[in-house]
Order: C-alpha cells, then sequence, then structure tokens
C-alpha cells in the first residue's frame, strides 16, 4: 500500500479493513489477563448474568479495532492516537467476525509544529451481519509530506 | 471487598488500584497481537522513531488500567462500561510500573429503568515517579442495591 501523509488526507476518505475472527477461547485469554470478569470467562455464570452469554471485553474489540485500522489506514507515520471516544453499542460474541470501515472527518494543520497536524476519524467496527458493536473516534497525530 | 451498588457511591469517592509492572516482552507481545507498529515492536526503530525507544501501546495501557480498575473498584454487577473517553499524556515505557486512582465523578439515575443507573468515573493511569501516563472518563452502567 502507498504510504499517506497529511496532504493526502481529506475528509470523506474511507478505508476498509480485512476481517477478525475471534472465538471462545480468545475471548477468556484476552479477560485473563486484563478484564477478568465472569461475563468474559464463564459461559454459564454468563449465561445467567447481564449479558445472557459470554461476550468479549470492550477492551478486546477496541485492541481488535486497532489491529484492523493499522492494517488498513496506511499512514506514513503510523497510526499514533492523541485522544480516542469509544462507544459500545452492541457485545461481542464467540465466532464473530469484526471489521472496521475508518472515514476521516476533519483535517487540521498544527498551529505550533508546522510539520504535522490531526485527522480526527470516525472507525466503525461491525460484525459479520453487518451490526454496528463500536463506535471509535481518533484524533491522530499525521505527519506531512516531508 | 464489599461490594458496592449505585446507592453506595457519591461524588468524590476514591479507589486507589494495585501495581501492574511491565517489561519489553510484555509491550511487545500485546503489539504483535493488536498494535503491530514499529515503536511497539522493535526497539532499534524505535529509538530513531517519534517516540525516541519502545513504548507501550496506547491500547495496551487502557487495558492494563481496565484490569487495575476490575481490582480497585468493587461494583456489585461488575465494571460494565457504556461509553468512555481516553488521552494518552505519556507514554509508557519498557520497566515501568502503573497503578490507577479512579474518582466517581457523577452519579445519574436512569429514568427509563429505575433499577439502575450511571457512575460517570475519572480513573488516572499513573506511572511509579507519579508521572501522568493517561486519564480515562468512563460511563458505567451501575445497578441499585436489590
Amino acid at each position: 500500500m502507498e504510504k499517506l501523509y497529511l496532504d493526502d488526507l481529506k475528509p470523506g476518505d474511507v478505508f476498509e479493513s480485512g476481517e477478525y475472527a475471534l472465538n471462545a477461547e480468545d475471548i477468556k485469554a484476552f479477560a485473563r489477563q486484563f478484564d477478568p470478569q465472569d461475563f468474559h470467562l464463564d459461559e454459564v455464570a454468563a449465561e445467567a448474568g447481564f449479558f445472557h452469554g459470554l461476550i468479549a471485553s470492550g477492551w478486546h474489540t477496541a485492541a481488535i479495532t486497532m489491529r484492523l485500522v493499522v492494517e488498513s489506514v496506511p499512514l506514513a507515520s503510523g497510526i499514533i492516537g492523541a485522544t480516542v471516544d469509544l462507544s459500545w453499542k452492541r457485545p461481542v460474541r464467540p465466532g464473530e467476525r469484526l471489521r472496521v470501515r475508518t472515514v476521516i472527518d476533519e483535517i487540521r494543520v498544527s498551529r505550533s509544529k508546522p510539520d504535522r497536524g490531526f485527522a480526527h476519524t470516525i472507525s466503525e467496527t461491525r460484525n459479520q451481519n453487518n451490526e454496528l458493536c463500536q463506535v471509535l473516534r481518533s484524533k491522530l497525530v499525521v505527519f506531512k509530506r516531508p
């Protein structure tokens, strides 16, 4: 993929990722390390709880989203986030396949550092049924072409 | 720890976590799976790049923060996030030890579902030198005492 600089981006540009499948063991392995709660670790307890079945940690969905963004948005200096907002719309369950569509919302040149600027992006994470699972709004640091 | 319901929380309540240490191998292992970029994977390339050395993925810092919040904020129904804002203030580097201080910012009872409400929390993640690495603002779903 051609590497992109701030000069190459404009509002409305769209980047589509590939797919990332996750199963119950992936969900539990992430949760054991970072989010050890029943509804991410134990099918039986999860079935009786708030979500009526095992679900992925929202932070696991976020991390998978980052993986898919890194693979699909070819910024020359990499994906460097300053701030992000995350909204979890729907739990991700074992066997789902996620993909991410990233849209450039706004481009701003830095006032203090003329070699760079910010790309405001919206990344929607959907499952194999096109159901919206997560919306990530990011402010990324992006460099101008040298 | 005594489990807490919405009724037990009030603005200004503070929860302090334990510590979580991470090394270069932890940083690379997370990055290989979720954020495969040079500055998280390769010391030599990282040294020459934007961050002047290997740094943890911001999503790794966020996931560690969740682990520390799960361990330190004993909500009866668990830590269930609806939306969050994340701001990365300072990169986390190999050998650092992170801890999280969570403050209750606001409590709201749900209008549509009287058995629950929302706790707005601010979780600051600091390293062993008390330097601020990340600020996480969360809107958590919290149940009332049955």
